[in-house]
């Protein structure tokens, strides 16, 4: 049940913190911008401390170090408000629970067992022999195909695509768009017949528990063994998974990454938005990979790493980028002063040489 | 309806601009290289001068300046003759009119409310409370959840997807595997269970009239405000848009492109395609981000930006690119050149000193 | 019908190469690592020879180069090994018949054309006038419009999309959430209206014989002409081919690149991934460019492209990029250096001067 009101105090005895200040009814939580005398708002980011001054929110959860210029306000001090702010916004806004329940336009497959507290919309397909559990919610126009697995409480959004074996843990959130299971790329080159020879893709696509995956995000199935994807990684919108790779748990990927076949990436890794990583390489635990960059190589020691060209007008670049393509003669350059310069002046020292 | 066939007088009387030559009945317009006589093409880049005056089309739409080379032909002489081809072709190909109805297999809620004028295509769901108004066409197989508004004269072709609580301005076009509204990427780290902690996102997109959005792009919803898409913005295909993302009015955003949460573009920018705009940013009105191009920090006077790494052949690629990862000492050992240069010659002026 | 089992002579008969050793009854294929002795792998990559001296697979298919280190292993000595591979893994998983039959959720329009030897499953909805041709199958979800050709021995995978007027030729495969033949992105500046002009997009999409699309691709169709992708094309995940494009036979174009309008792409060509190729440009046949390679002109010579900002630690970079901005500049100093030091060189042979 989604809470409509609380209490500041009420709200600290259930989920911790220390309450500064006068209680305060709290009927939303908002922005620092938006927040009116009933709102609850966050202040997390340092930049945003003016803001957070001239808030007029009836609350503001604040760390102890910017408790201060917040005198006389009401404030909940916590350690991460930013956590904190997550955990009252789910309290106002919970998971919309199963309406149990199979739409009679839903195509089920008559081997298909699914549990009935779960909830399956309009137009979804269920292939054979296909297990879904409890509490999980299909939404309208998901197909999953034949002999997959899908935990309990998981959330499948609208328009989804799960092909044939594939398989997910519990809490899972597809959103739709995204398309679990497809082939890897994998082509042998046919000389006798000049023509490219498609490798069967036998492997799978496993999701561990409480992953997530963005709308319109492709995960290929591996070619002899499974494209994993590790408990609690958060994959965001549009990001391709190549066959057989395998994401570490808890790893964070960004909108518009690609991470090609075969290539793992290390738990607690950041990765992107936009970033491109290369087939069969290996990315260490705790590693970031700034937005835009390009990994071609395997990564040896954990660290935040980068790779992007700088932004300039476009005919400042114009002038720049010309010479990117005749570095190595720029360098050449360099060492051949740095040889004449010496000659020069070792022969004024000793101009009898 | 669609015109079939039209003089070259008629079509200078709806349309404007000034006839010259004979006059033609024109029954189709097509390419420079594909018209025939009784085709109209048009000349709008310079470069296709020659083929202009190849062309066998039996009517021309050129500029003043292009009409000299091309005397003796039929032409209509207009300001812009790209945006008259168009206003030709739409004459041609005018958009096709809702086929009022709705399809026997569509999922309606019972509570939404859909003009009687609107077009609900094959196995289209749409959601509790949701507004379809006056004339807008849902192709197959899309799915609109609840509490949305869409606006009248709009096209949302097959296989959409729209998150409940979104809203359409008039007039908006939707391509097939766009996906409005998914949840932003928000996770805050919960130190204490050692996993993410979902940020409700709580907002929505607002889309104006207007807009158009390509195939398989996604707009996500906001965390707590909404992200919102102005008036005549066109977005092409595959392009990301984050949470709280606000895109001006008359944006055309190019495929590919990704642009991270919070960021606001500003009116009458061109941006991409495969640019890649970090989130938080401001980008100023009338700017152009050129393709591939990666914004990581706002921009503050609006002009035409790049940052593309310069392509070459990939041997020298090899060679050139290993010199950017010390591009700091070859810069330091310049400096040191200019010195040792600057000591010498200041010696040899005044060699007492 | 799949193979469960064959024995390694029997193979040798049926796919050709040598075998060496004693024979054994082959029950599956699978990678060097996980072999076991009823299993037949595969070494292609010179670099898992130690994996193949270590591997307990029974059967290995090899070239006649690494045989020397495995002797006294069953061996299948082949020029290509990983073809090979290819057609043993397709021996045990061949691809899926048709099992015809229209399910009785689809949506057909009286118009259309469907050979009894089809396969139309779930929801699928097909447009008036359309032509599916025998033994192609259609999944769940998948809306191909009016007016389209669909060869024979397709695969459509689950919630494809396919516009009106598009033509596939035969044993095209299409993976889920592509799209084919959504408007290109054509915009005319009215500035009249002081608003965007939308170009009606009148060409269409061919796809040639033995086409492969895959998940959440998007290919334009054409402004008036057609975009065109070419026999034997394989095209990964998240591609993007803008209008008018022109795609040559058997091209592999890898995950997330994307093509702009109007470009050709000569045939036997490899692209990408996250590649990205300007509109308007011409790539001749037999040329690779590299991952995340940005291509803004024409390319003349066929060859190995690349263009990547080489990878660094973020802080390494943030020192090195800094000078991206200043290598004219840099340029110019080296120059003024080299003036210098050789007037000075003149002066000290000719103090004179």
């Amino acid at each position: 049940m989604a809470v409509n009101q609380i209490t500041a105090t009420a709200l600290v005895q259930q989920l911790g913190g220390e309450l500064r200040g006068d209680d305060v009814l709290i009927t939303n939580i908002t922005s620092l911008q938006q927040a009116q005398l009933n709102d609850i708002s966050f202040l997390s980011n340092p930049r945003l401390r003016h803001e957070a001054q001239t808030s007029r929110a009836g609350v503001l959860i604040v760390s102890e170090k910017s408790a201060d210029i917040l005198s006389g306000r009401t404030l909940i001090v916590t350690d991460d408000p930013y956590l904190y702010f997550a955990r009252v916004a789910r309290l106002f806004h919970p998971r919309q629970l199963s309406q149990a329940g199979i739409h009679p336009t839903a195509s089920i497959a008559p081997s298909a067992q699914i549990a009935t507290s779960c909830e399956i919309g309009a137009h979804v397909v269920i292939g054979e022999r296909t297990i879904i559990k409890d509490n999980t919610r299909i939404l309208a126009g998901t197909v999953i195909e034949e002999d997959c697995i899908v935990g309990q409480d998981c959330l499948i959004h609208a328009n989804v695509t799960i092909y044939l074996g594939c398989q997910l843990g519990d809490r899972v959130e597809l959103h739709s768009g995204c398309v679990i299971g497809a082939d890897g790329f994998g082509l042998a080159w046919d000389k006798q017949n000049n023509q490219w020879f498609k490798i069967p893709q036998t492997g799978s696509v496993i999701l561990g528990n409480d992953v997530e995956i963005g709308a319109n995000t492709t995960i290929d199935r591996g070619a002899i063994e499974n494209t994993i994807i590790e408990d609690d990684a958060k994959i965001d919108n549009q990001v391709m998974i190549g066959h057989n790779g395998k994401i570490g748990a808890h790893v964070a990927i960004v909108a518009c990454t690609g991470i090609a076949g075969s290539t793992e990436v290390g738990a607690h890794s950041v990765i992107g938005g936009a970033a491109m990583i290369g087939g069969h390489l290996t990315i260490p635990p705790k590693t970031t990979i700034g937005a835009a960059t390009a990994v071609s190589h395997s990564i040896k020691e954990s660290g935040h790493y980068a790779s992007i060209f700088p932004l300039q007008k476009h005919n400042d670049w114009v002038k720049n980028a010309v010479h990117i393509r005749h570095l190595h003669e720029m360098n050449q350059k360099i060492k051949e002063l740095e040889q004449q310069l010496a000659q020069l002046t070792s022969h004024l020292s000793n101009p009898q040489d």
